[in-house]
């Protein structure tokens, strides 16, 4: 590992010696637009009120008995609170590094911070355990209830934060309590005689140990990353109520055809697959990644980038099974998705990655935070009725302050505190523009920085004007993302159109840059009907709107002439754009046209032979769509995505 | 009331005075076909069975604890553990009236229904109070807890159980304990000042109470349904996690639009509602009946005529609400559904009452029971995946021997027990016969008995022959229904065709009968197709197979050449029938054609923009459709009722 490539201050500090295409930027800085202001509620809101959330929660609690500070009872059934501490350690890690942090609330993180150290440092065992729910109701258990304890997704976690406190602080506090967590898994677990040969329930340690290998450059910690990931699949885990998918136990992961399981299982699994290959590039490894991805995308993806069919047990579902009202769709399984194609992106470059996870962060994952930035949703669906609204059961799509089970909003909180790391890719002579978020990002071409400047109003707008700021002297390839939506794009290098054409979803430039070039990249940008494999169930005969990378949905709220499920819409007649309810934020709208049925509640039966047709819809109507990612944030109320057609 | 007109020996005993237009057989026998033999199974297998599953499962047990018999605590923490006994004894009351049961097996079961009399004689408290629930759990509560104590729910069926026994037998053992629990009913509840002005939170108690005053002749028991159901839907029951209408306080039953809530408390309460009106001709309750069914129809019913569209609240879900896989079709909501229908029938003659009667009992309800009779299941999918097979989440959709929660099992031995009387009905100068089922069967036309037998293989066949045995030497019409989905249906009378046309649903044919007349009616039965209203998402671009009154559904049993969910059939490819897996009985099963989608993992994304169409299926496939009251019978696996087509 040479000093010189290991600068990045975000997830993934890649070593020199990496063998992929790509590497994340070495600085980032997003200065405005959508994502600027959902990271300014991030930090001015989410991540200082979790704060209070977790005290009342009882995370905090556990820890203070885990210290000895506290009496009483741990808090809560669930075996992982300690988790979303660490999640949240791992946000208030990221921001610090936010230029926009005032420095007075970078104080009052630092001291909550500092606070929560002080107590990780008083709770450990004497050879550095560190698990409140097992000091504390299972005294003495250590590594034994591996199925349902989440030790090891704990420790992740708690590697994960103390990483991203040392990469953007320098401090190494957390991080020694983390490394004596991490040496005593890497000590405990193993095929060696006399240590436990398991794995645990649920995946995350497997790229928390490629971080610490990263930041310390202990190569224990990837090898036992390895461990992990080639012993999984063996039922180890024995049965598990929803079989052994759910836990990815059911086959190794260099056998498995299909996602399977638990969706954050699954994808934080491949995440590590993907982290280990980076370090070691095992083919085999980067074969199971890319099978998995494409069999998951090919089928069991929402078309909001949500993953997770099913309720019960979390889980994907078949092929084209993706409901719509019980998607589930969880807003970390949208996370776990973001993670695994980030990796996929830098190890092979292809734009297919970039192009999900901008889908995925715009919808599947940014609807999971209200836009004030204190209320979260769980599960995500792509439709609701009004009668779960008035029926009192819309306790599952009402946005709420927090959860028993709070692993959403500590995600969310870390993920967009690192968000300006997910723009800009350098490489061994090309920097990769895949995502276009206004900001300041470099990122190093072969051994030299180049720093570029984005401007744009993004998704609203498809104009995109690169700035380069600093380049070194030595030709090369500018490669900027064209999306799959896109068709027409046109680029302008310093008032010339570009000679070349876009390939495989980049538009390379390859030329000597100076400081000052200026590049405009047009992504036409027209709201766009969109329809579903015939397979999709509950999106047949019907369509649904999509603009940019965002995905449209109908709300009652701006759609009040008719129920909204007595409405079908007209794919012939225009759409247009207009400024949305300013509740929404600086949001824009699409209107079109449709016609509705007029609900009648004499007919006999909704059931005719199939030689008699229904009568089209007769009432002409208005619809309005906005963001998937505002809905819900005007009360509860019927939304959908897929409309029927006239 | 004149005795004359009080022998029916099933469900609804009226009296002379009631102003209804049709009236229940008198007597009747089902002597063979589909019927007999659940029948059979249902009284040599279920209901004998039950007697253990019930001691099993602590319903006795706590009986014997308010009897003060055995020690220990109430077992289950469900408060109606008690009406499943009396469902039960329902069940082996009306069996007893069966001809066919057989001497051993009728002495088995009066022993049991004597020793579980002998206990509710012991259970009582000596003002005559018996619920288990509460004598146990709460000594000296009682009629406090309304909205979740099915205090009144527990005693209606104990009415009924009783009702039933008494009706069949002539013994007034059980008659006796429930009418003290009734009258204490009487006693408690009401307007005047020192009583509880309430209601239950699960009706029950209504259509109870109108039979045990058709069985007693006491008015005070029909003036008490009447304040139950004049009380209902003022708030008296308090906020409720689903809302009020979860226990149907949401509105006074007159004013109510629509049919909300709880499906089988909806209608439950309507069955009341238009037992009241049979005995008191009430033309507001007649209203209101007629106006919630018909409103329930229109959008609100599954083509099995299963309702209730949440599993959440086992609740209505809006208008044309109506999820496949999440179907909550409880076998329990069925019957009510049949209940009420039967009623409203019985008041106006109106022969859609009766197809929906039909469609209910051959498809909803009769799903509800495995083939064997040891199995049941609570909610009724439409549809189930391959995946919540293989995934171990097929809790939901696998037939069990019984439920924690165990309304539904004895629910459908005491509706099979009574089902003979759900063929006849006579009235003042017609007998109308609304269902095939070969039997004999007596219904008083004015006074005067008329027994027909009817001989079908119907629902396998449409051809019915009715024979006149014994008539009243006095001009009357014989009405036969036309079920809504027969097209050119014939009627010989005599060798004569008839002259007349059907009418509304009913032939009728008006004349001078004699013993040994001979009807032929043929109801044209061929396989057909059926779409849906287009607002039925799930249903939109696919249609279902039907024959006659059965809803027919795909089985992967039977369809192993492609994933159910890849397959479209052909509309226009003919069908043909043929007998099914013997496994599932002498079943007509239905062979169709289609074609296959290529499953392409490889694809990158199942959406695409409108104008783009998707390949049509390319892979021909032939189809087999089984009725769907056999689904489930050979293991659980990929089901589909609804299937899109090429």
């Amino acid at each position: 590992m040479t000093e010189a490539n290991v600068r990045a201050t975000g997830p993934i500090r890649l070593g020199g010696t990496a063998g992929t295409t790509l590497r994340p930027a070495t600085g980032a800085a997003i200065t405005g637009g959508l994502w600027a202001e959902r990271r300014r509620v991030n930090r001015e809101i989410s991540i200082p009120g979790a704060w209070d959330r977790l005290h009342e929660a009882g995370n905090f609690h556990n820890l203070e008995l885990a210290a000895g500070r506290a009496s009483g009872e741990y808090v809560n059934e669930l075996p992982f609170l300690d988790s979303d501490v660490y999640k949240w350690l791992e946000a208030v890690g990221w921001v610090l590094a936010d230029p926009d942090l005032a420095p007075e609330r970078a104080a009052g993180l630092r001291s909550q911070l500092d606070e929560t150290e002080k107590l990780l440092r008083a709770a450990p065992q004497p050879d550095g355990y560190l698990d409140s729910h097992f000091q504390v109701r299972f005294p003495g258990e250590r590594f034994v209830q591996l199925p349902w304890g989440h030790e090891l997704y704990c420790a992740g976690h708690l590697v994960q934060a103390a990483v991203a406190v040392h990469r953007t602080t320098g401090d190494d506090g957390l991080l020694r309590i983390a490394r004596r967590v991490a040496d005593l898994v890497v000590e405990s677990f193993g095929p060696e005689p006399g240590r436990v040969d398991g794995v645990c329930g649920h995946p995350e340690i497997e790229t928390a140990l490629v971080e610490l290998y990263r930041e310390t450059g202990e190569p224990s910690y990837l090898a036992r990353a390895r461990y992990f990931i080639d012993r999984r699949g063996h039922g180890l885990l024995g049965d598990a109520r929803f079989g052994p998918q759910y836990w990815q136990d059911h086959q190794p992961i260099r056998e498995a055809p299909s996602v399977e399981g638990h969706a954050v299982r699954q994808l934080y699994l491949l995440a590590g697959v993907a982290d280990v290959h980076l370090e070691d590039g095992d083919p085999s490894l980067l074969d199971a990644a890319t099978r998995l991805w494409t069999e998951m995308v090919a089928t069991k993806v929402y078309l909001t980038g949500g993953i997770g069919a099913h309720h019960k047990d979390e889980a994907f579902g078949d092929p084209y099974e993706l409901p719509n009202e019980r998607s589930y769709c969880e807003t970390c399984a949208a996370i776990s998705s973001i993670m695994f194609c980030w990796r996929m992106l830098i190890i092979t470059a292809e734009a297919k990655y970039a192009d999900l996870l901008e889908r995925t962060l715009y919808n599947g994952f940014l609807a999971g935070l209200s836009l004030d930035g204190q209320h979260y949703i769980y599960a995500n669906p792509l439709q609701v009725r009004e009668g779960h609204v008035t029926s009192g059961t819309d306790g599952d799509y009402a946005r709420v302050p927090w959860f028993s089970c709070a692993c959403c909003p500590p995600n969310v909180m870390r993920t967009l505190a690192s968000l300006e790391h997910y723009v800009l890719l350098g490489g061994d002579r090309r920097a990769a523009l895949h995502q276009y978020i206004p900001g300041r990002y470099t990122a190093e071409v072969g051994d030299a920085p180049v720093t570029l400047e984005v401007e744009t109003d993004y998704p609203w707008s498809g104009a995109i004007s690169i700035r380069v700021v600093s380049t070194p002297t030595h030709p090369w390839a500018l490669a900027v993302r064209i999306p799959d939506w896109v068709g027409g794009a046109s680029l302008i290098v310093d008032g010339v159109p570009a000679q070349t054409a876009p390939q495989e979803g980049w538009w390379v430039v390859d030329r000597q840059w100076s400081s000052g070039d200026q590049i405009e990249l047009t992504l036409p940008m027209e709201p766009r009907f969109t329809r579903a494999d015939p397979r999709l169930d509950v999106a047949r005969g019907s369509v649904a709107l999509e603009y940019g990378p965002l995905v449209y949905c109908f709300e009652a709220a701006d759609n009040t002439e008719h129920r909204l499920d007595d409405v079908a819409v007209d794919v012939t007649a225009p759409l247009e754009t207009a400024p949305a309810d300013p509740a929404l934020g600086m949001v824009t709208e699409i209107r079109a046209t449709g016609r509705a049925r007029t609900h009648r509640p004499d007919a006999w039966w909704p059931y005719r032979p199939v030689d008699e047709a229904y009568p089209e819809p007769d009432s002409p109507v208005r619809l309005t769509a906005v963001p998937y990612y505002t809905w819900g944030n005007r009360g509860v109320g019927a939304m959908r995505i897929w409309v029927p057609t006239t």
